[in-house]
């Protein structure tokens, strides 16, 4: 079955950490991870009601990549998505009902990013995920308060019946990530074209999700297609 | 097309009032109705953000039914649902995906009524709503924050493509209840079980949501049956 671990990245105003403790709650979660976050005083308290148990437990880290510990996809949200496909670093994205279609028969942690009230998460966190997830809001006003951004997705990501396919660890795609770009090196792929690639095979590789089973024969692809270069380059 | 209004009955936190405007317009929705709020200063304004406008324009009432004016269908929302069958105040009740479903082909002003922070909805309120809706919560912890609790339902009911079905005003209904009502003393129905079969009959009538062509078809069996009691006990 999916569990869902809420990431947020510096929130700066502890009400927000209180409200998204208590809506967490609310629908049955309990894993918080605060990157950074602002001070934790009375006010967070007062704002999390009867889920202080679930703020005092959230666990404090200096850096993005301790928060991913344990983490086989982390989903990016964002207030803007991308408009062009070719922006690949917010595109393409999923609403809350897809996200949930999408993760219902798998099993895993899914961690699910929020970035600072004032500017969501920069583009280099939002590379670093592996989804990017995004609640269609009216063109007129489409930033949300972090809280009430965080309540709809517990809503719609809340009460999974259980799936059965294991996800792939995000550290081994990270390792098959690291193998492609290698790839990409070996075969003298152009230096400016290889950041947006790289983020363009993390988005699709990101949705399509792959299983354990899955990931072992695309890294044996991967390897087949170096000894083939190898071979090609020692033979001619 | 279904139009949505917001009704706040006594909120207490003008920071909430604040975050209700503020994600109204995240979802494209600005008619508000606030029956004898808290004072709305300064926290409100900042909390509405860019939605200062829905706001001002926020109709401040004394009373429940001027809020309710104009609308063809009200909402009662509730964080305790009704767990016996018998109790028709809280029950049937709809999860927000259900309630957009009911809506959606729709045309007309429903109401989404939400009580006050600390205990909700009072059960005479209830009464006079015409559906109750229930968010799908944690047993552990079931009562959400006032402005989350709007965020979702805002995120479901937003979007509407446009419905045909034009709903029996709730002033016509309400006619028809009233007659109900009279046929009921008028065959001698049990004083004691007239309150909650009132109550059932709205609930009833409420999840349907009549079309006026129902409403004058069904409030022509009620005058037929008046009639036939009449010449019954005419001529015995």
């Amino acid at each position: 079955m999916m569990s869902v671990r809420v990431v947020l990245v510096e929130p700066r105003y502890e009400g927000n950490v209180g409200a998204v403790c208590r809506v967490m709650k609310n629908f049955g979660f309990s894993e918080l991870f605060l990157v950074k976050p602002c001070g934790l005083g009375d006010f967070a308290k007062a704002m999390s009601m009867h889920a202080r148990d679930v703020l005092e437990s959230a666990r404090i880290v200096d850096t993005f990549e301790e928060a991913l510990e344990g983490v086989d996809i982390a989903i990016a949200t964002t207030g803007k998505p991308g408009a062009r496909l070719a922006g690949h670093v917010r595109h393409p994205y999923f609403n809350p009902k897809e996200l949930r279609e999408m993760l219902e028969d798998k099993a895993g942690t899914a961690a699910l990013v929020f970035g600072r009230e004032d500017r969501g998460l920069t583009n280099d966190t939002l590379e670093r995920c592996d989804i990017v997830a995004y609640i269609p809001t009216s063109k007129e006003y489409p930033i949300m308060n972090l809280s009430q951004a965080v309540a709809i997705f517990m809503y719609e990501l809340s009460g999974f019946k259980g799936g059965r396919v294991a996800l792939a660890s995000r550290e081994l795609m990270d390792v098959f990530y690291s193998h492609y770009e290698g790839l990409l090196d070996d075969i003298g792929y152009p230096e400016h074209k290889k950041g947006r690639t790289m983020t363009m095979l993390r988005r699709i590789y990101g949705r399509a999700m792959l299983n354990e089973r899955e990931y072992y024969t695309m890294m044996g692809v991967l390897h087949e297609i170096e000894l083939a270069l190898e071979r090609a380059r020692k033979h001619g």
